[in-house]
């Protein structure tokens, strides 16, 4: 399978992500800054909902690369840690295990000063 | 606490959240359908992106309405249940438990037939 | 697909689990206390791992009362809600979801007092 | 803290839990097989109940060493890979995030070859 691009889907044209990496089991894509995905008015913080957009779509592209197809989401644990604040988004999707039914992705979003701030792991449904 | 308004949040703006209810302990929210919430070009599908943010949102205030505040999510499963298809999205939420340092929330999401498209069950942090 | 016996099973036989329901879709089962579930000798609290197994076990068969068989458990989430102290436990599962591929339950714990000590979601491989 | 031992707890007794290592962040633990692990009289497979208790184990004390003292288990999310056969089993905790109200923890789980059979994430609450 060849790099997909993020332009065929609205959602991501929204998020307006890039590629950085596209590797067998392994994908790094950035999310620039846009004041939508703020929490609030008066703060300097992603919504959480735009984080866990961005692990979803970088586990599912980890999977990807292995299975030569997207995959359905069948659930996705987020876990932030710290306040992602305005600036880009960098996150590391990572096949863990590539099944015949299921497959799992372990996912790594971090900061423009490289702190880690949220980190993903789903189950995927392996297409037939 | 008073129902909170969606107008302060840049990105509860852009989903076009609306109230339905805000009771002690449960609250729902409906999420009228909108193009750029589409997983691909060629799809019906909510992306899956969406349907998280909507769950975070409705455990948070679920919450919000025994603390007082609103609270920051510590983590979020989701389980995408059956595909969400164009039209409004219905989410209850629902506070399980509410402790001193953490507290627990279940979110029900349905299409406008009343189909169970997800469930999510997230630890927020209380307020001090 | 009868109601099996715990019997067949070493581990279960060492948590000494007692069927109370078996119906399509949802069962229930009682936990009786033993010492060696404690976490800590000066302690009348169970070890989270035993109140865990339990979950594991009351989703599992909730979808097997369903689809005919036992199913493998891919992932598993469990909040530990309060302390489940010395007596005995029961929990009901349900089946939220079945599948072609995969299966979601739903399970809640309480002691025996009715007070809910602990809840638990996962995802299960439908049987070929 | 020094590293706590594994005989002061009734269910880690139970489990016969071996100290691998015990270091700033990190823990090892062995798990040896015994009978009562199996899931079926006729399997050679670990119940996944005790899979999941190692992992609960592991990622507390991977806190531990960096709180000073043992956590409540808030949540925790496992993920079965692999069939885990007769033989020991290997934990690796590591503290992912320590933080004043809850700490975050990862654990992989080995079988005596190396391969991955399970791995864990989860959200413990930071002693006052």
């Amino acid at each position: 399978m060849d790099r997909p691009s993020f332009d065929v889907s609205p959602y991501q044209r929204f998020l307006g992500l890039e590629w950085i990496r596209w590797e067998p089991g392994e994908v790094e894509i950035r999310l620039p800054f846009r004041e939508e995905f703020l929490r609030a008015d008066d703060s300097d913080w992603y919504h959480g909902g735009v984080v866990a957009a961005l692990i979803d779509i970088a586990g599912d592209y980890a999977l990807a690369t292995r299975v030569g197809d997207g995959l359905p989401t069948v659930d996705l644990r987020v876990d932030w840690l710290r306040p992602a604040r305005k600036g880009a988004l960098l996150a590391v999707g990572r096949a863990v295990k590539v099944g015949r039914t299921v497959c799992t992705a372990d996912v790594e979003v971090r900061d423009e000063s490289g702190q880690l701030v949220a980190v993903g792991r789903g189950t995927f449904a392996t297409p037939k």
